[in-house]
C-alpha cells in the first residue's frame, strides 16, 4: 500500500505492506486526511519523530472484531490507552502515560491507504454527515475542551488570540455556545470567515489592549502570543493556552503572580463534544478548507500546507 | 522620627518628620514588624524601589477620623486601592490598577516609628492575640489565598514544595484545614516546624516524583521549583505559583499544554481568612522567629534576614 512517511525534514511516498490488524483494532481503509501544524512539527523533528504521520482522518472499516463496523465509515479518537492506570480509570485515556497517539507516538498514523485503531476509539459517522466536513472532528474537539475544562459564565467575553485553524474553531465553537468572541488576529481573509458567523474580529496592528478581559485564550502558536494574552488578561483571569511552542520559551512569571492570573494549559478534546456541532452544521468548516490533494501527492501538500498563511489542507484516498 | 532607608542595595536608618495624616487615614505607632524576602529584594532593586520598606506589622493607632480606632492595636491590609475601579467594585482593591502598596508601591512603608494607612485597611486586635503572632496576619493571608482561588477537594493530598517562610506558612494553614499535605524541602531543621503538627515532611536529596499529585504549591522561590513543581504535578492537575521569581524564567510550556496543566498565580490574601488562625493559636508561627531586633538596628536585621536559611526577623519599636 502507498503510505507517506517523514523523516529528517523530507516528506516521500513509500511503498509498504498493510499493517496487521490486532485483536480489538480495526483496520481502516482512508477517505480523506486533514494536515495539521502537528504534522508540519513532526516533519521538523518535534518528537524526533520518523514514520507515517496523520491523525484527523475519516476512513472505512474494512475488518474488525465487531462485524457491526465493517463497510462503516468513521472517525476516530487519536490517544491508544492502556485503560488500567489512574487516568484511564478517570476517563482520561487522553493523559494516559503509556498511551501511543495516532501518527504522533508509537502508533502508525492515517497519512496511508490503510491503517489501524482500538475499535474503542471509533466513532461511526451519520449518512448525512460528509467526510469533508467530518475530518474536522479532532481539532473541533481541541476547540471543545476549553469548555470542558473552565467554566466561562454564560454571556462573559472571550477573547482568542490567533486566526489560524485552531483559533478559527475556537472562536468560532466558543460563539456557537453563545459566548461574546473577540477575536484578534493578522489576516483579515482568515477572520472573515469568523465575521461571517458574528465573531468580533479585531485585524491587529499595533499594541493589544491592557487587561480588558477575564477569558483570554491563546492560539497564536508563538511565544509572543502568550506574552501579548497575558497582558490581555484581566487580574483574577483566565488565560487558556492552546499554542503549544516547542523548546523553552521566556516568561516573566512575576505579573502572573502579582496579578494571580490562572493559565490553563489545553489539548485534545472529546469526540462527543465536536461530532454534534459538525453533523448539525454549526461550524462552517468547509469555509478552512483551502487545498485537496490526492493521498500519493502528499509531499506536495506538505509544502502547501507550510505556505504561510495556509487554513486546511486535505489529502484524499 | 527613625525610619528605615532603601537605595542602591543598602539598608540605612534616616532622621525624618513624622507622615502627614491624610484625611480617612490612621496615623500609626509601630510596635513590631517582620522582615519579608520581598523587602529583601527591594533592598536588591526589584521595582526600582528607594524609600521606606515594611508591610508586615503590628501598631497602634495614634491618631484617626475614627475616635474609637485611637489607641487600638491594629494589623493592616497592605493595598492602598482607589475603591472605584472594576477591580476595586469586585471587592478586589488588591488588584487595583492604580494602587500603591505598603513600603513596596508609592507609600512609605512600616519599618519607621510612625507611618500611614487608610482606616479602612486597619483590623483592630483581640487583647488576647500577641503582637508576635499577630505581625504574621500578612503573610499567612497569602497562604490562605491559595484556598480563596483553588476549590481542593475535601481529603484530596496536596505537594508543598519548598521549606521558607511561605512554605511552612501553606503547609500549616493547609494542614489545618484538614488537607494531607506533603511537603518537600531541603531544611530538615525547618521541615521540623510542619512535622510537629502532623505534616508529612520529605528532605529531598535527588528527583522528585514524577505526575504524583492533583495539587502542587510552588513556594521555592526558584525557576529550578517550577520546574520541579510541573514534573510532580499530574495531568490536569492544578500547580499554585506562590514563588515570585523575577525576571524572565526559561518555561517549556509544551509539557503544561500536552498535560493540561492548571497554574494559578497566587499573591496576597485576605486577613479576615489569617487572623482567626492566629487568634485560635491554629498555627504555630512562633516557632518561625528567629531573630529580633530593634527598629534602630535594621541594617544588622537585614543581614541577618538574608542568610541563608534564616526564617522570621522581627523589628521591635
Amino acid at each position: 500500500m502507498l503510505a507517506v512517511h517523514l523523516e529528517n525534514g523530507s516528506v516521500e511516498m513509500r511503498r509498504v505492506d498493510p499493517p496487521l490488524r490486532p485483536p480489538g483494532y480495526a483496520l481502516l481503509r482512508l477517505i480523506v486526511a486533514g494536515i495539521c501544524n502537528t504534522d508540519l512539527e513532526l516533519q521538523r523533528g518535534y518528537y524526533g519523530f520518523s514514520g507515517t504521520p496523520g491523525h484527523e482522518f475519516v476512513a472505512e472499516v474494512v475488518e474488525a472484531d465487531d462485524r457491526a463496523l465493517v463497510g462503516k465509515r468513521v472517525v476516530g479518537e487519536i490517544n491508544l490507552a492502556c485503560g488500567d492506570c489512574d487516568s484511564c480509570r478517570r476517563g482520561l485515556g487522553r493523559h494516559c502515560a503509556t498511551r501511543a497517539v495516532l501518527g504522533i507516538v508509537n502508533h502508525p498514523g492515517a497519512f496511508a491507504e490503510y491503517f489501524t485503531l482500538p475499535e474503542s476509539n471509533l466513532h461511526v459517522l451519520p449518512d448525512d454527515l460528509p467526510s469533508e466536513r467530518a475530518v474536522f472532528a479532532e481539532p473541533l474537539a481541541a476547540a471543545c475542551e476549553i469548555l470542558d475544562q473552565v467554566a466561562i459564565p454564560w454571556g462573559e467575553p472571550v477573547a482568542v488570540l490567533g486566526d489560524g485553524k485552531l483559533g478559527l474553531l475556537i472562536a468560532l465553537t466558543l460563539d456557537a455556545y453563545g459566548y461574546p468572541v473577540h477575536q484578534f488576529g493578522h489576516h483579515p481573509d482568515k477572520l472573515a470567515i469568523a465575521a461571517a458567523r458574528g465573531v468580533h474580529t479585531v485585524v491587529t496592528t499595533g499594541a493589544l489592549p491592557t487587561a480588558a478581559y477575564d477569558f483570554v485564550v491563546d492560539a497564536t502558536g508563538s511565544a509572543d502570543g502568550l506574552r501579548a494574552a497575558a497582558q490581555l488578561v484581566r487580574p483574577r483571569g483566565t488565560l487558556v493556552l492552546k499554542s503549544t511552542v516547542h523548546g523553552t520559551v521566556g516568561v516573566d512569571t512575576a505579573p502572573l503572580i502579582v496579578n494571580e492570573i490562572t493559565l490553563v494549559g489545553s489539548r485534545c478534546g472529546r469526540f462527543e463534544a465536536s461530532l454534534p456541532l459538525l453533523e448539525h452544521r454549526i461550524i462552517p468548516v468547509e469555509a478552512m478548507i483551502q487545498a485537496r490533494f490526492p493521498l500519493s501527492e502528499a509531499p506536495q501538500a506538505f509544502a502547501r500546507a507550510a505556505a504561510p498563511g495556509t487554513l486546511k489542507v486535505l489529502l484524499e484516498a
